[in-house]
């Protein structure tokens, strides 16, 4: 584990990490936020496409609320990086920068491409191990969104809370989620299934806390990508107990995550300490 | 006027501009954030080396104690741009990106690196006329905290604060100043003493209020560039009001001015609506 760069923020430091992935077999990448004295949790942020380990520490203005809860925060990349596999630098929305959070099968990208297995396993040690840190629970925006419930959904024995920023709730029936999908696992609908939140929960999948999403209303990409709604009903109809939070005006962009990411910190507090 | 993004945030809206200047006779761009409902005062920020209009806005997490306070704030450009100066793009610390906010003398400059004028006179009139708000105060960070406190002290009756994060406070002997004074204004010392704040000083300038300084001990570029000792001893010796708060582990970063942005507002508001 190498520390990269390291900035003393409010009662903490925000620093910036990179290791060599056994997952992924890349150099992998991540930012913290870790306050000093105990921390009684740690929250894994994932961030969404075009992204890297530094747009959320940088951007959300996380850590005065972290620090006041003795919370860290873990950032990972988007991606591994360093590659030169088929396509893989070609568009903003599949390859690097864009993971979606599944552990590929497609040529090329299944020996690299293991972001479910590097976040649920592989980061998840590096915090019990190497931050001490126990209790973990996991958030993210837009792809990482759809990753944060995905994981949680399927994990939720790891993750003591689960939430997410205008997620993608289905990529199955989502245009970024198909191209996605279909470059990383090929066109077996059963796979895909088992990283789509929304068929999750159809399939009985549950998490025992809330899961808190909060959707702007003025984002570009809810009607298309994000559809908030079909996790909203099978949510419903399968009895997961969850709250979205609708906000007239706001977009998709950090200024909308910077505006509510006290309410998600103190959503995780209540999970993570209780 | 052109709008050129506009995003919710907190209780008000972050927006990014552009205009022609008469002043620096090129296209300029700066953002701003404006809470709703009325608005009882502005603050200029002025940024550092390399910086643009977007990173105080995105990176310091202002907008939420702006808004409780019913202030805007607005951030200018650090240079005109599109220009093809001798020497402009060659080095972070001169020309693009680096105007040092003086009104410059030397050729080619001469015709465009107006940002003193720019400043004290065009935004001014912008945030009076286009944006309505009267009370108007003024800071920065590094090179901008060096602006700040210039035209603070030059223009006491337009700025009723002055406050500045990790600033240049005596460029005359520093070698960033140095280099910067040289390129715009020739070898001319006397020329050089009008935009420097110890300077100033030492030459009975004055500003009513107090000078709020936040200055990280940990900031590499402290000991040779900032001298923020040099500014204490000639405002001490001077009787002009100052508060110098230096804070351990700190340094140069966006880290540290958002982990004191809420100090600094707190001191504009004071100043601004009293």
């Amino acid at each position: 584990m190498k520390k990269l760069k390291s900035h003393k923020t409010f009662n903490g430091k925000t620093e910036f990490w990179s290791h060599e992935s056994r997952v992924t077999k890349t150099e992998m990448k991540f930012s913290t936020f870790i306050p000093e004295g105990d921390v009684e949790g740690c929250i894994i942020w994932l961030s969404g496409l075009t992204c890297t380990d530094e747009n959320f520490i940088t951007k959300a203005g996380a850590q005065k609320a972290l620090g006041k809860r003795k919370l860290m925060v873990i950032c990972p990349d988007t991606s591994p990086r360093g590659l030169n596999l088929p396509g893989e630098h070609d568009s903003y929305d599949f390859g690097s920068g864009a993971s979606f959070y599944v552990n590929a099968t497609t040529p090329g990208y299944a020996d690299h491409y293991k972001m479910y297995d590097y976040v649920v396993d592989e980061l998840y040690e590096i915090i019990q191990n190497t931050f001490k840190v126990k209790n973990i629970s996991i958030t993210g925006h837009s792809m990482g969104g759809h990753g944060a419930l995905v994981i949680g959904l399927r994990n939720p024995e790891k993750f003591k809370a689960v939430s997410a920023f205008s997620p993608i709730v289905n990529p199955m029936v989502s245009p970024w989620g198909i191209k996605a999908l279909n470059g990383y696992l090929g066109e077996n609908k059963d796979a895909w299934k088992t990283y789509d939140a929304t068929e999750l929960i159809k399939a009985g999948k549950k998490h025992p806390g809330k899961i808190l999403i909060t959707q702007g209303l003025s984002d570009e990409f809810l009607e298309k990508d994000l559809l908030t709604e079909n996790f909203v009903k099978a949510a419903t109809a399968a009895e997961q107990d969850h709250a979205v939070k609708y906000c007239e005006g706001f977009d998709h962009s950090y200024y909308f995550i910077a505006t509510f990411i006290k309410e998600h910190i103190k959503h995780h507090e209540g999970l993570l300490t209780s």
